[in-house]
C-alpha cells in the first residue's frame, strides 16, 4: 500500500504577519514505519488552531522549543490510529495530541504531551473545541489564576474567541458580573444572546476605555486578557483595588515586526495592589480531569454555548492560521482533513 | 506663650520634577488648641522622605487621597508631645506618625494611620530609618509578595535606597543570592562592603540588561522593583520561569510630565508564568510587630547595615524631597528640625 504523506514545513520564521509564504507544502511517500512499543501511526482528521501558535515560530526561549526550520508545524489535532503497537490505542481508535500539520504522524505515549484517546461519544470537533485546550485554558486561568468571587466584576478581552467565550461563561456560572470585549456587532450579539453576558463592548466601534468605565463603575476585579496592547492599558486604568489580571494571551502584538511599547500606566498595579500573572495551560494538564468534569456537566445542562469555525482542506492550513490574527474566525478555529473510517 | 507655626503648603500640582516652587512657606501664630480627648499637640523633630510622596501630589485615585492645594504636605515624622489629652502619650513623649511638613501638628489616635509612641531607646532617625516604613515595605514586600526561597536569585533595583538595601539584606539573610542595581560606584561599593550583596550593577556605567544576564545565568527568581521604566523591562527579559516581580515603586517615572511607554516584553510574563504584583505597606501595618521583631534581631546581631542621609532646616524641606529623584541621597532621606527637649 503506497501512502503519500503531505506536510506543511516551516520554511522561514515570519517577521510580521504569519502567512502561507512562511510554510512549504511537501509530499512524500510514507515509509514503512517500525513502530516502537507504545507508538501508534495516526491519520490526522482535524486540526485545531490557536493564537499562541504564532509564538512557537519565534526563535526565543519559551515554554515549548521553537518549531525548527524544515520541521512540520506543531499543532494539536485529532486523528485515527491506522497502525498500533499500543494495546490502549488500537487500530481505529480516535486520539488527540500534537499531531502537527501533516496527514500522518507517529504518536508516542512517552512524549511530554502524549496522545490520549477520545472518550466515547466525543467527536473530533468537540475534542478540539469545547473540550479542547482552549477550554482548559479558560477554566484554570480564570479559576486558579484569576480567583473570581461571586458578585465580582470580570472583564474578558477576546471574549468571542474559543478561550474568552468559555472564560466569560464560567465567570457567569460562578456568580460574577461579566463584561466582554469583542470586535464587531455579530460577535457581540452572540455573546449577549447565546453566552448570556451582562454587557459587551465592541472595540471596533466604541471608545474602549470609556465604556469599561461606564460598564464597570466599581472597577474590574478580574481582567482576563487575551489581547494585550491598548486593550490591556485600558483595562489597567479601570482595575479595582486588589484586582487580578490574568495574562493568557496578547494577540494584538503577536504579529508585530518590532515589539510595541507596553502599557504606560503600570504604576496603577502598585497603588491599587494588582496582581498580574501569566500562565500556560500545559502546567495544568495533570488536573485536566477536573476541568473536563465541570465542562461536561455544564455542556450537558445546556449552560454553556460555543461555536466552531470549521475550514476544510490540507492546502488551506496556513491561511486558516492567519484567520485568527484578523479576527475572521467565529469561535474555535478548526480545519477538517478527513472523516473517521 | 506665643508660638509661631511654620508650614509648607502645596501651592500647585507639579507637572514634571517636583521642587520648592510647588510649595509655599507660611508662618502663622499657633492658635490655642482645644485638644479633644485622645489628641496630642506634637512638635516635629524629624521628617522622613520617600519617593512615593510624589504620587500624593497627583490628583488621581490612589491608596491615599491627594494632598489638597493649600494643605500642608503629607509626610511621616517623629515629634515630641508638647500638650496632651491622651494618657498613653504624655507631654514629652516621642511619637511617630503622619506629622506633615509643619512644625506643630495635632495628632489624633482615631486617624487612619494613628500616631504611635516610640519604643524606649529608639531615636527619631532609627524610628524613621531602619525601623521606619521603608523597612516595613522591604520586609513585607519581599517576604509576603516576593516569597523568595533559599537558594533563589533575587534582583533588587534602587538597591542602595532605604527600601532596596533592606530588601537585599533580608534576601541574603533568607539564603538567597542577591544582585543589586544602583547608580554610581560609591553606592555599589557600599552594597558590596556593608550590605554584603553577592553582586552589584552600576546602571550608570554598565549595560544593565547584559549584566543582569551575566550575573543571573539561571534567571531572576524574584525581582524587587523600586524603579520601573527601562529597569523593569531589562529585568523582565531575564526572569526565570515562575518568577515573581514585586512592584514596590517606579521612581524612574514619578516626575515624567507625560507617562512613558511601559515595557515592550510583557508577553514574557505569559510564556514564563511570571507573577507581577503591586503592594502598599499600609495594608501590612496590622502586622508591623512581626517586622519590627525581626528587624530588631538583625540590627542587634549586626547582620543588617543601613545609613541615613540627614539634612537640616525647615526651609530646606522641599529641596530635600527633590534629592530623592536625582539619586543624590545616600540611604534613608531624613531632615532634622529640632532636638527633643
Amino acid at each position: 500500500m503506497a501512502i503519500t504523506n503531505r506536510q506543511w514545513l516551516l520554511k522561514e520564521r515570519p517577521v510580521g504577519l504569519v502567512g502561507p509564504e512562511h510554510f512549504e507544502l511537501v509530499e512524500s511517500p510514507l515509509p514503512k514505519v517500525d513502530l516502537e512499543a507504545g507508538q501508534v501511526l495516526v491519520k490526522t482528521l482535524m486540526l485545531g488552531f490557536d493564537p499562541a501558535m504564532r509564538g512557537w515560530l519565534m526563535d526565543e526561549r519559551s515554554y515549548l522549543p521553537p518549531v525548527a526550520i524544515g520541521a512540520p508545524m506543531r499543532a494539536s489535532g485529532v486523528g485515527q490510529v491506522v497502525e498500533s503497537s499500543n494495546p490502549a490505542l488500537p487500530k481505529g481508535a480516535l486520539v488527540q495530541g500534537l499531531l502537527n500539520w501533516q496527514e500522518f504522524s507517529v504518536a508516542d505515549p512517552a512524549a511530554p504531551i502524549p496522545p490520549r484517546p477520545l472518550p466515547a461519544g466525543v467527536t473530533p470537533s468537540l475534542a478540539l473545541g469545547i473540550f479542547g485546550s482552549t477550554s482548559l485554558t479558560a477554566y484554570f486561568g480564570l479559576l486558579d489564576v484569576g480567583q473570581p468571587r461571586s458578585g465580582e466584576t470580570v472583564l474578558v478581552s477576546g471574549a468571542a474567541g474559543a478561550t474568552g467565550s468559555v472564560v466569560a461563561q464560567i465567570a457567569r456560572l460562578k456568580g460574577c458580573r461579566v463584561v466582554g470585549i469583542a470586535g464587531g456587532a455579530e460577535k457581540c450579539q452572540w455573546l449577549l444572546d447565546s453566552c448570556k453576558l451582562d454587557a459587551v463592548i465592541d472595540y471596533k466601534s466604541e471608545d474602549l476605555s470609556a465604556r469599561i468605565g461606564e460598564l464597570c463603575p466599581h472597577g474590574v476585579d478580574v481582567f482576563f486578557d487575551n489581547v494585550g496592547g491598548n486593550t490591556l492599558e485600558s483595562a489597567i486604568s479601570h482595575m479595582a483595588d486588589f484586582g487580578r489580571i490574568v495574562m493568557c494571551g496578547a494577540i494584538a502584538g503577536y504579529n508585530d515586526a518590532t515589539p510595541a511599547p507596553g502599557p504606560n500606566n503600570l504604576t496603577i498595579l502598585i497603588t491599587r495592589r494588582i496582581r498580574m500573572q501569566g500562565f500556560i495551560v500545559i502546567d495544568y494538564l495533570n488536573r485536566a480531569e477536573e476541568a473536563y468534569t465541570a465542562l461536561a456537566e455544564w455542556v450537558a445542562a445546556g449552560e454553556i454555548a460555543w461555536r466552531d469555525d470549521v475550514q476544510e482542506g490540507f492546502e488551506n492550513i496556513p491561511a486558516t492560521l492567519q484567520r485568527l490574527y484578523s479576527g475572521r474566525n467565529t469561535g474555535k478555529q478548526l480545519l477538517k482533513l478527513a472523516d473517521a473510517e
